[in-house]
This record gives structure tokens, C-alpha cells and sequence, in this order.
């Protein structure tokens, strides 16, 4: 398809063209967009019919909306903006450098300008940060017919009409969906069929917490209302997927030890990586200052036996992963929301007879290894001691810090990896050490 | 709420109950039920009417499911039944042991029990596998006026109304949403406003890249087509979030090198957690053999100079976390559709540009730490040159294993941490005692 398109370019032949983009998603188009020059782009979006051109528009990375915006005339940016929905809007607005902000603020009317504003003053990561104002309002006292008819009237430019809210003195007092609606008789009355007890949010909650609410409700969109209760608007599915899928990358950024980044791996830069990546690679070079002076101490040990030295990288690594295995599962667990601070003790428990299990295996495999390679028994033994005592520590520990992360109101992603393996790597020598010193009578 | 619920159960006030009950949200109430013994869970259950519960019981856990129906009477299960939908119905049986299998087939009608054993032969991890066959399908001959009075007379049993589908011999040839109707005139006619460049999945393609799909293109359904065109189900977003988070999960597991479980945290027994975890565990001890063999080449430069064993934890912590935070980003930028396979050379030359900021930053100030605690400088330039060597090593492979087992067709994410740290491990040490030996002239 994108050859098509590229060949009809080349050969000017538009009237195709533009007959070929329209049967296009815009999710596509907007991906085939990316790969042409300034120029190009600006000539092929001009010839989407204005809802599709909008639409697209929407799916765009920010610097490419840029771009196409400065090369707007301010007619076209007006068109653009009657078709986007004011939370596309904000979204695009927060990407944007000041005098790009303000040529859209001037070319948007009063009302949509007023209500991007109050948005934009939402905190960061809050409900309302998200939110449309475009929903359907209904009033209890109408018939189902009319409330067809109003849905048909007002529906257009209104992002979701499926589900609808009924509002007293702009209170939220119960929602409808257009399924009730459509299968309930003309002459019923909205108050008979709705639904009174909404679970809504409020305009400061998290937007984390809104999207798994709604992943857990299945719900299709979510009220957001004030502290008075008042209906301000909704979060609608497709942004709360967006959040999880977010929130998903930061997890697996804390996970791997680096400060969260909202842009695509390309689309940051190379300084910026850096100091993403550094903070964290400090705080751990430096914290191994004590693994390795733990070592210093036991320098006579493996001076007198050599050999000592290395099973080193081997411990520290079971470890280091043990712990790590335990602390993600839980990290996640807390993340769905199937662990909560109260398993704290069924949590150790059931680590404590999962490392035994394994610890068990493992320190018999690399026993017999041990045995077979260097036929000594006594270091077969001290080692495989030593793996059943780090293999425990180490599910323990990725146990336990997670949950005292949370209860301590810390995010429990942040106890992850790094700090686990430093804590495991440090106590991993000693117990090796203690055991090797114990039983080769040695410092 | 939930000490008013025991409350009124103690105090045997049903017909208060029944009313508080039905003002839970179905998602909630299995919540509720679960922290209820066998009896009294069976007992607030049945207080439920039929369509709270139904929907109730869709959320619940497959366990507790499994001992409701086991306390059912045949009348009931049916009454159940018949008000879920045949996806719902399909996941439930998945989990079930046969015995109440053959009681659930028994109790469904001809129709519903054919959808299911048919959506049963679709392979595991299919999209025909996750989608139901209830779904609203218009003739392309309708006005708007009767497509809308026939979705409200077949719409009941359906998952979604809100996308009907158009077909011709079976065909799916456009698609319309109720949106499109309520907002089109009475007399248009169905084919006159239905998209016609209908995107679609076959049964047989992978259920993760569905949810994908939908996720990208904001789709509340999406139509599944069988090898010949025809329309055969419909998979909708709330089943589509849920495999997104599970294929999330196996994410993290695999990033911890563990073998993906389908289970919660809690739902997973001991021995299964332990044969989860102990796999790889195995395959890190053995591997780490290779890095000990390479320490044993060495053992007289540490004889000589033993405090070269202090570093060892440290260049070996950061060459492993340096490989794993690229290879992170890499394997999300993969599943996120950000990177491909032809973006191998950017990757390799952002990750080196990278990589020289962090390893000089790290270098320089652990090369002025070691100077400051041990007053040696011929230690310092050793320990920092192999930091840069180690740190660039770890960038370059963490960045390019995920790609080539991506290439492979193997999962990116198996060559997560665990596989990049025992490559790395030994790298680190060779690096680093080929260093050492270099400038202190040992063997």
C-alpha cells in the first residue's frame, strides 16, 4: 500500500490519491505520514477530507503535529481544531513550544479555550489531567424517546455518546447506558432505568488509580466529578489504556534500574538516556563499596585457598536473581492489586518454602558439580551451605522490601533489582565467608 | 460497607441485605463473596437477582465458580447460563475440571453449546480463542430506522451493540457504529454510511497482536474472519485489556528469569513456584562455572595483588546493569512496536554514544574514590579503564540480543538480565584482568 501511495505522488496523480488515503485508518495514516518529508506530509494531509484529516491528526507524535501546524494557514489549524476532542487538545497543547500554545489558543473559540485552560491546570498525573469535557448530559425526567432524540441532536461532537449521565443542579445522580436506552420502551423515563449508584472519581485522584478502576469495572468511560460532587467529565477507555501502558514502561524502567522517560527509546536523546541511566549506576557503584570491602576483610581466606574467589560470581549472582524473581512477582502482585500490605507474613511463608525447595536442588546440582570438578569435598560443602543460606536471604529480602516500600508510601517498583542485588550482593559474601572461615579454620 | 453486609448477614436481615446488595457493583460483589465461607457465600449469592448475579459470577475467580456451581442446583446453573455470554462461558470451562464441565454443556441450550465447543477448538493463545459470537449483524439493505429498531430487538444478549457489522453470504463487508446510525437520517440506507475498509484478524492470529491492534487503533471490537472472509466473532476491548496485562505479566517474569504463570501471586502453589523459578536459576549456576573457570585462570594476580578481588562485585554489578537497562528499553520498544528488527545500527550507534557519557562519568568518579580510599594509582587507572571497557560491552550487548532473538523468531524477552548478565559476567572479568595484567605485568 505505502508503494501505491508513494507512486501516485510521484506522478501527481491526486484525485487517486486522495481516493486511495480515505479508505485508510488513521491510526496508518498517520504512521505513513511519518516516513515523508515536511513537504510531502503537508500535501498529502491537505487532501484528507477535513474529519479524517482531523482524526489522523490526532494519532500523530507531537513533533510531527508541530511541524504540520507551522505550515498551517490559520484557517486550516481552525478546521483541525473544531474536529479534535478538547482532551486530543490538551494532550497536543502540553507537547507543544509557547508560540505554537499560543497560535492554537488563538484559533480555538471561546468556550473549547476555556475549558483546555482549565484542564492544562490540573496537576500532572491527576484524573482531570485527562479527562474530556465532551459527554452527554441527561436530565431524569426525560422519556427514553427524547433522550434518543436528544443523544441524536447533541451527539456529534461529543467524544463518547454510548454512555450518558443524568445531572441535577450539575450533580452526577446516575448514568444510562444507549444499550438501556435502545432496549428499554420509548415511553419509560430516564430516572426508571438509570443507574444510581456511579462509581466515579475525583478530579485529583490518580490517573493510574482511574485507569485500573476502570480495567477492573470493564468500564468504557469513568465520571470524573469535584469535591462537591459535581460532574466535570469523563476519562474514556482508549486514555486509560494509554495510562496503563505508560505506567507499564515506568515499572519496567524502575525494574531495570533507570529514571522513567515519557518518550519512545528514539525519540529521546542520547544526554538525556545518559542521565536516565547514570543516577542509578552511581548509587550502585558506590554502594558495592561495601561488598567490596567485606572482601578485604576475608583477603587471608583467599590467599591461603584461591579457589575461594571463584564460586564469588556465582553466589552473588544466585543472589542477586533469587531476590529478584521474589521482588518482581510481588512488585507486580501490588501493581494489579492481588497483594496488599496485609500478606506481609503470608508472603514470607510462602517464600520461606519456595527457597528451601530450591535451594535445596541447586545446592545438590552444584555440590555434585563441585565434587566432580575439583574433588573436594569440604569447599563442595561450604558452598553448597553457603547457596542454601543466600538463596533464602535472597527470597526473603525480595520479599519483604516491596511491601515495606509501599507501607512506608514509597513506590514499591523503586526496591527492585538494584537495590536488592546490593543488599544481597554484601550479604551473600559474608555468609560465604562465615561458612568458608568456619570450616577451613581459617581468620 | 463490607461490616454492614457481615452485619446484616449475622443478624439474618435478608430482605435489608438483598437491598444493599444491589447497590454493589457487580465487580465488587465477587470481591465481597470471596472473603465468605462456602455457605454463606452460596447464600448471599442466590439473594442476588438474576442478572446482578450473572454478571457477579463472570467476575469471579475461576475456583470460587467452580464451588458455586457445585452447590447450584440444576435450575440455577441454567438461570446463570443463559445470561453470560459465550466468551465469559469459554474462559470458565477453560479452568474447569471435567465433571463440572459435562454438568455446564448439559445445562446449556443446542446453540450456545456448538459456540462453545467450537470456540474451544481454536488454538490457546488465538484470537478465535477470546472472542464470542454475540454480536449484532445488519443487511446492508436497511435504513437507519429499521437497522435501530433491529438492534433493539436483538440487542439483549449481545456483548457490545455499539459496532454492528455488515454482512452478505456471511461476508463481513463494512461495519457501522450506533453512532453512525443515531447521528444519520432515518431513511439513509445502511450501506450508505458503513465503512467499507473494515480492519480485520483471523481466527488463527496471535491473540497478544489483537489486543495490540485494538490498542493502536482505539477499536471497542474488533471483527474476526475466518481464511475465507466470513465473520465468525468479535473480540471486545475488555478482553483485549485483560490479555494485554497478562502478556505484561509473562514481561516481568521473563525480565526476572522465571517461567511465565498464569496464576496470581497467591493462586500458585509452592512446588509450582518453585519449579517457575528454579529453571533458570539452574541454567545462571551452571553458566557462572564459565566465569569461575576464568577467575581460576588469574588466581596469580590476586595472589599478588589480592585487593583486585574487591572490585570484582563491582565491575561485574555494573556491566550487568548497564547491559540490562538497554536491554530493557530495547524489549519494551519491541513489544510497543517503537523499534524493529531493521533498527539494529541505530540501536548499536545510540547505545555507543550512550554508553561513552555514562562509562567516563562512572570512571571518573570511582577512579577518584579508589584514588582517595587506597592512595594507588596504577589500582585507579586499572579499575576506571575497565569500568569504560565493561560499561560500552554491556550498552552493545544489551542492545543487541533482544533484536536478534527477535530475528530468530525467539521471544525478545527471554534474552533479558539473566542471559546478558552471564555474558557479561565473564566479559567483566576478562576485561578487567586483562587490564590488570597488562599494567601490573603479572601472568
Amino acid at each position: 500500500m505505502k508503494e501505491r501511495i508513494t507512486q501516485l505522488l510521484e506522478d501527481k496523480k491526486l484525485a487517486e490519491l486522495r481516493e486511495e488515503l480515505q479508505k485508510i485508518n488513521p491510526a496508518d495514516l498517520a504512521i505513513l505520514l511519518e516516513d515523508m518529508d515536511e513537504k510531502e506530509r503537508l500535501l498529502v494531509y491537505r487532501l484528507l477530507p477535513k474529519e479524517l484529516a482531523a482524526d489522523t491528526f490526532a494519532f500523530m507524535e507531537s513533533d510531527m503535529q508541530e511541524g504540520l501546524i507551522n505550515g498551517f494557514t490559520d484557517r486550516e489549524l481552525r478546521e483541525v481544531l473544531e474536529q479534535t476532542f478538547v482532551d486530543d487538545a490538551v494532550d497536543m497543547i502540553e507537547e507543544m513550544p509557547a508560540n505554537v500554545i499560543n497560535r492554537i489558543l488563538r484559533s480555538t473559540d471561546r468556550e473549547t479555550r476555556d475549558a483546555i485552560n482549565q484542564i492544562l491546570n490540573y496537576p500532572k498525573d491527576s484524573a482531570g489531567s485527562i479527562m474530556t469535557i465532551e459527554y452527554v448530559k441527561l436530565s431524569r425526567y426525560l422519556t427514553v424517546a427524547d433522550a434518543i432524540s436528544r443523544i441524536r441532536r447533541v451527539g456529534t461532537d461529543k467524544e463518547t455518546i454510548y454512555t450518558c449521565y443524568v445531572t441535577e443542579y450539575r450533580k452526577l445522580i446516575g448514568m444510562v447506558t444507549v444499550k438501556d436506552l435502545l432496549l428499554a420502551e420509548d415511553d419509560e423515563l430516564v430516572e426508571d432505568i438509570m443507574e444510581t449508584n456511579v462509581i466515579t472519581v475525583n478530579t485529583h485522584d490518580d490517573k493510574e488509580d482511574v485507569a485500573k478502576q476502570m480495567s477492573k469495572y470493564d468500564f468504557m468511560a469513568m465520571p470524573v466529578v469535584d469535591d462537591e460532587g459535581r460532574l466535570v467529565g469523563i476519562v474514556t477507555f482508549d486514555d486509560a489504556i494509554d495510562v496503563l501502558e505508560e505506567e507499564t514502561t515506568e515499572d519496567f524502567s524502575k525494574l531495570a534500574a533507570m529514571s522513567p522517560n515519557e518518550d519512545s527509546y528514539f525519540k529521546t536523546s542520547v544526554p538525556i538516556h545518559a542521565k536516565n541511566r547514570i543516577g542509578w549506576l552511581l548509587v550502585l557503584m558506590l554502594s558495592a563499596t561495601l561488598s567490596g570491602s567485606v572482601l578485604r576483610h576475608y583477603e587471608a581466606a583467599f590467599q591461603a585457598i584461591p579457589l575461594l574467589v571463584s564460586f564469588i560470581p556465582m553466589l552473588m549472582g544466585i543472589g542477586g536473581n533469587c531476590g529478584s524473581q521474589t521482588s518482581t512477582l510481588v512488585i507486580r502482585g501490588l501493581a494489579l492489586d492481588e497483594i496488599h500490605i496485609g500478606d506481609f507474613f503470608r508472603i514470607i511463608w510462602k517464600e520461606l518454602r519456595i527457597a528451601l525447595i530450591v535451594s535445596v536442588v541447586l545446592a545438590i546440582v552444584n555440590g555434585i558439580r563441585i565434587q566432580l570438578t575439583y574433588h573436594d569435598m569440604t569447599i563442595s560443602l561450604i558452598v553448597a551451605l553457603s547457596m542454601v543460606g543466600i538463596v533464602i536471604l535472597g527470597k526473603l529480602v525480595g520479599g519483604m522490601l516491596p511491601i515495606v516500600a509501599k507501607s512506608l508510601k514509597l513506590d514499591p517498583a523503586l526496591m527492585a533489582t538494584p537495590l536488592i542485588t546490593t543488599i544481597l550482593d554484601t550479604c551473600s559474601i559474608l555468609i560465604y565467608f562465615g561458612i568458608a572461615t568456619h570450616f577451613l579454620a581459617l581468620t
